[in-house]
């Protein structure tokens, strides 16, 4: 008990306010904060379960989806992706991944440890996933059950088609597993007109919700895959056969761990701000903030590691000027404005920033301060 | 997109303000709630890295002990469980679980999704864990690599010696994975003292935070376990070689996953206010805070469930009088008195409930209130 006794005495810790440009956390809109705070009520609670209910309905429609089997996973969004995997992937089974950043590669680990085999199509970094390898790896390999793919790769701002690479998959019979981290609610996402069958999603990025959930969901075709598997589940915790019956709306829950409470609160909150803005605005938002960062960043010099076809509006990775100091930059911005936004992760880590206008952070308020204080920083 | 276009209006949630004393999550504290909805900073920010490194220092200073790796799971108390097997454990290696609750046989579940094998040590729900009965299990299997058992069981409220069995153990070079979600800050658990080796809690029971955290802590030994390993750990979440490069304090942190910012912001006051208070006083105001609820309950002629050498002051399992609508008693203290207990969980389900006075909810008010209300509903 040695520690048992000091006398030393701790403190609070009281953060800053910063501008969240990076890519992600998002800035999050003081309601989303104030329900975060709210009184803490038991999971079990009737008035909780019917919460939980409503952020299932409106994460349908986040994800335009009709999907029963659409809920928040307890944790990250790297969860989420491990929830996808864990639960459609059995051991001796041929999952084509598209590698085309950083998340691609974590797909591809995360089959490896379900006991799968990743057959990999590699994409450079900053393009989109080319539907036509995608299509020849399928051909070449006519047994693999699903194709895996980023939707939005939150370490390039690359945007891929998710709706081809799905046409695609169905032909093979492949289900998709889709990261959705960046794109949910920032740009396209059409789950049901897709026919996606997989799609995982994280609360911190154009939802701008506090970092700690990931929303999820399964059509039909992988619910009927879960059903299916021979083998258990590797993992308890996100054993979906489990989580479900405590999501489920009908009868009685069933207890499977203590639901992130307040987490969830700011959930809720996020996404009805969301559904009352509408996708539609929302998307527009995003573009439309996009569209002014992208003139000031050209006039500054800064130029766009995507092509404009593939760009996502919510992360803007740019190439900063040869000879720089790019850390001392970002240091700068944090410390004199508050600033923060993303240093280059992977292939790109000491060559572009990144840029997120992600959630509530798509304002043009944010952009005004993000381009003054660049050229500030840059004079 | 059949519902893009619907015009129905979303509304956020008000929870009311309930008083916690089930299970868990406890009662929070106002200063936590607050410290929750502080903005959001980046999860590399110096500041917020500077943060993580003292719930490190706090979270040492809690679970007594000088583990390097202490660190708090993103994910609930049972995806600390998770990461203990997941990390510890090798297909084919078999591990002593002890079962006298729900946790214990969770335990076993999370044994055998890592492909190792469980020798069961069972006893009776609400008694302790036998150590006669741990020891001869291991006489019987000296290559148990582990033995793992709950130090307080929140299903029943009974108490486990969880010295005597890290002895015993240690006698035979198996490690020990503990269950602490419900004894860490509400009674002695001194893990250097007792030599635990892997031991991951909560952080809604006795400290108060909001749920979703799962602070662990990994004796050197336990580390060395990790690094011996010939197989690749099955979680990529959960793998703590991956996840202690973002914990690190030294040189850079790598990036695993982005942590919940604001639940770690929580969690830190939580510590800090344990902290401070120091953990004898903290144990010795659940002790306190316990003995009045047990007057009480007794004279209103409810029985324990668990003998009184080994009750958990913090979870007070108590027969309910037969022939009462047990379900409708807790309905109307929550609809009437905004009171919550606990039901019965698995073999106690239908006979008994469970009392939590749990960290910021183990005070006198609370006992008050709970006393005064069953007292009038149960007339």
């Amino acid at each position: 008990m040695s520690n048992l006794h000091t006398n030393s005495t701790a403190e609070s810790f009281f953060p800053p306010h910063r501008t969240l440009m990076g890519p992600g956390p998002s800035d999050i809109s003081p309601r989303v904060l104030q329900a975060l705070s709210r009184p803490t009520i038991g999971h079990l609670d009737p008035l909780f379960i019917n919460m939980m209910d409503e952020v299932k309905q409106l994460l349908k429609y986040a994800f335009q989806t009709e999907n029963e089997f659409t809920i928040a996973v307890s944790a990250p969004g790297s969860a989420g992706m491990e929830t996808c995997f864990v639960n459609l992937i059995e051991p001796g089974e041929k999952v084509i991944v598209c590698r085309n950043g950083v998340f691609g590669e974590r797909m591809r680990e995360n089959v490896v440890r379900c006991g799968g085999e990743a057959i990999l199509v590699d994409d450079e970094w900053g393009k989109p996933v080319s539907v036509d390898k995608v299509e020849q790896a399928l051909s070449e390999h006519p047994d693999a059950v699903a194709v895996a793919f980023v939707h939005a790769e939150t370490s390039t701002g690359a945007l891929t088609d998710a709706e081809a690479i799905s046409q695609v998959a169905r032909r093979s019979n492949a289900l998709t597993i889709v990261d959705a981290v960046t794109s949910l609610g920032g740009v396209p996402l059409l789950v049901d007109e897709w026919q996606l069958d997989a799609v995982y999603s994280g609360s911190q990025k154009c939802l701008s919700c506090v970092p700690g959930l990931s929303p999820v969901t399964f059509s039909q075709k992988a619910v009927e895959k879960m059903k299916a598997r021979q083998s258990p589940v590797q993992s308890w915790f996100l054993d979906q056969s489990l989580v479900l019956g405590y999501w489920s709306g009908e009868g009685k829950r069933s207890y499977h761990h203590t639901a992130p409470v307040n987490s969830l609160y700011a959930l809720h909150e996020s996404l009805v701000i969301l559904r009352n803005e509408g996708l539609e605005n929302a998307w527009e938002r995003h573009q439309s903030a996009h569209r002014e960062l992208k003139a000031g960043l050209e006039s500054l010099g800064l130029s766009f590691v995507v092509e404009e076809g593939s760009r996502l509006p919510q992360l803007n990775a740019v190439y900063f000027p040869e000879g720089i100091d790019e850390a001392a930059v970002r240091t700068r911005l944090l410390e004199e404005y508050n600033l923060e936004i993303g240093a280059g992760l992977g292939a790109l880590a000491g060559k572009a920033w990144r840029i997120g206008l992600m959630g509530y952070g798509a304002r043009k308020e944010n952009v005004a301060l993000c381009l003054k204080a660049l050229a500030d920083v840059l004079k």
